[in-house]
């Protein structure tokens, strides 16, 4: 099946940052790819595969980067599909430079942005937004949040019984 | 015709900072609805609109605040519906604060965020995630991306010949 | 006895960082319950939780989070009792975060904040409003001062001595 | 009648700072006094004022200061009454500086901190801890949710009718 | 003559904090440009202005950006020329978020980074390494040197003698 | 002989942090006492130890606290004595919380603030201080200074024939 | 009467930021000079006015800077005598960069950092490290804090009558 | 052959910092020399190698500090070669002092400011600026970028086909 969600990064460094991602991605049954692209070391490849990324079926871009976090924006300026920003904690600032690299975008040229080491939430809202057009994905995310609850609601009760 | 954008404020004293949304919206033909209504003070209110907002025909959920956010994070919660936040600059922390307790959200439920006072961003976003099942506005996007730079190369060559 | 102090953390892995909370509500006798509700995954319970509180006999709230917290001021809009919030270090942000997003409350919905991690100085604040209107437990308050005093005046004593 | 809340600032240049809090006790009928004591300049006054405020009668104590503001922990160190800490935006740093100084207690004295230049939240809160032992406090508590609700509500619905 | 240094801002509002740099060259009569691209809106523009760079005899680029402030990072990945970034300040942020997202570049790809709103500061370093094939700016920059320096001591002797 | 200098920690677990101040004092042979003193634990201590430490021969006071540090601004508001702050990193921020606590004093009651975890400097400014009065001190700080850049010099040699 | 306080500015335009000192040290009666200089314009015109300093009277030194604030350290590299470092606000990081390139000295050369803008207590820091030898002064100090307290209990003697 | 690079430290324990650019200039086959070199415990000596670097065949300065990092500044403000600063993280505050206080100087004195921990970055737009005088050079800079952007792309395909 053709990957409906690209998980690129800017180096392969990044790949355990990913990893809570490709987990959710899996979980609900999305094909996907994970790339390694840099904004600034692969500067074509970057705009190549933001440009050729809706023709090959990708429907949400999901980049993820730390310091000058610019491989979102890169991805967001080639394409009209949506950008998922991932900023990662890569250097002793904290991801406070990736968060603000990623997310301070100019009017024109969104990114959605999610938390500094974020990629499972990342990969939860491509799902969202794939769901908009297909029911069974979004069962499953009402089912998985059902789930998410019932793990609170019985960690509590443990703690009560406990 | 039905909103499928909708445009949330937690306060009315924030419709300045949603009016680029709007605009945005009505540039690009996007039939939207504009609320006010607070997570903190509304909270029944925030939730049953969450809750309702899929059944209503919204598709995305802009949620804009300023401070301790939590609006997006409240609507995030309870819908599977995209929900992007847009934190404002509404005290003496310049955003920060808002940005913060928007974007980083815990795992398994994601908020799509912009920049501070980003709300023309978060419409644009909106607008990309519907052209995934709407080819026209997907055309109107990729329009505006060639006006836009067609203006910033127009002032380049303003300042050439200047 | 019935709990008059609940101490609210938004997941299990948050246990750790309430337990100074639990041991300074025990050495002051004060019945207290321990709840695992997320503003995020369980919204409805958070919600509900807050709202029968009073009914309970509870009279204060403790609610403990990082991130992007919005537990303590989820609880703090859907009650009138004293909410207080604390803000845990759970990001590579140092709990900036968690601090910002539980303090910057909107005028209306108060949240009493302590120090990131301090969820013994939260214990001992809902202990002082409680002694408000118990003079027994003020009385342990003020002990409970004078020992801590003469802890610091004994190691400045020792450390003279050598 | 004697006051129940002190309203303390460090310097009558926080006066316009105060002025939400008072107009919050106002509205509430919460016997209340307003002063003007000096943790760095009249230390003596600070401390003494702590101390006897429990047997004047004070019930909640808000202090308001900005900088390095050491007002309500110095208030909070010589009493077990509950200590409310309102961070001024007096310094180039936005308040930063005096949130900091007010909510990073050590273990064993707590401030319960409300938002930057959050005086109208510190008397809400001081009428929330009042209202544990006075009915009719907490019904206008409540009351005052409601009425804040319902102006939210109306915003929204004048935004629709437009 | 043509242009050795060119100064490219990635918004015509950013004109105005252009313009230290532009009078700086002007005073050194180094010969150089000014041009309006962004690397979000004319990303191909940008990517070729950069690769060109060299052959029309550009020796340095200073890139003037705000916000999320990709225009240096997306220049310098384009050419080996020394790219010189001035972040702007340009939203609530003070231009921290541009500083971090112009510095913090990944190793490889260097920005020679000054200070925030630095313009002038971005045209004495491109001319400072201009100077080190061109000895007569050398001797203009250490003559500037001298001028700055006695405009210093003026003031103090002004001072003095009141 | 009777102390000259006096360092005070909030609390003994400080200690280590203090260490770097005590061995500077004793290289250069002043005398001097360490104390535990807290100004929210043992608040009349600690106005008590200002206000008589003149009188005890004691000419500058070293106060090292962490987190809200209101113990440097404590002494201070309590003699005319020069106080040096060291803010010590002993929360999750990092020390900024303890230096913004420990530098932004209001105009009246200046403190000498000096490195996050820094009581070595605070040591040698105390040193500086006393030495305005102590030639021989004065003496044996320029000869420390001698020796600290003979150092520098050695390992700048160290490395050219390494 | 030779000064025997030197304030520093680094630049004529930080001269307002100056003058709260110069009216403290007036006040007290305390012979000053006022200078400007700058580390980096006038590095050897710094250095030598650093190392005269002693020999021409001076017993401390004030210095006053912004951005990345050297100056202070400069003069504190090549002298004994105090040197007092006062941040300004003088870019749109609010100061908070001034404050740490002042007051984050490495170990072996401290500066003593006042609050940023904070130029009269530098003035007043000067006094009581002057006041150590010279009882006149510190009895004018001691007189001067009545007076501050006195104030202080004015204003709240006239909130309370007014 | 003479040294054409400075790569000087404020401290031999800033070593490991530096090692990135030496491995850099290596790579390259720059001349150069490593030098410990103190702006505050040494000021003479960094005053006279700035001013004599030019002198000695030196093109390019590259500063490493950290805390409160005036290496960079000093060698900026008594040299017209280009002073590249590298702020190290050596404080509890992750680098943000170093960064400041390198990156902000005053107009009329710049420093080329990269990365925190950046010393590779420094060593390559060193490498750069000589570059623009060596067109040997400029080809191994092209090379590297060629070669470090096919590291990219191989990882990108091991991962496919992983």
């Amino acid at each position: 099946m053709r990957p409906r969600v690209a998980l690129v990064m800017g180096s392969k460094n990044d790949l355990p940052k990913v990893e809570g991602g490709i987990a959710a991605l899996k979980e609900l049954g999305i094909p996907y790819e994970v790339r390694v692209i840099s904004a600034h070391r692969t500067p074509d490849r970057a705009i190549a595969f933001a440009r050729e990324a809706e023709e090959r079926g990708i429907r949400v871009i999901i980049a993820v980067a730390g310091g000058a976090a610019h491989l979102a924006g890169t991805m967001a300026a080639n394409t009209v599909l949506p950008v998922i920003g991932v900023p990662v904690n890569a250097t002793p600032l904290g991801g406070l430079d990736a968060l603000l690299s990623t997310v301070q975008m100019p009017a024109g040229v969104p990114v959605a942005t999610v938390a500094i080491d974020g990629a499972r939430n990342a990969a939860l809202l491509a799902a969202e937004i794939l769901a908009l057009g297909d029911d069974a994905l979004a069962a499953k995310l009402r089912e998985q949040r059902l789930q998410m609850a019932k793990k609170v609601e019985e960690a509590d009760a443990t703690l009560q019984t406990g």
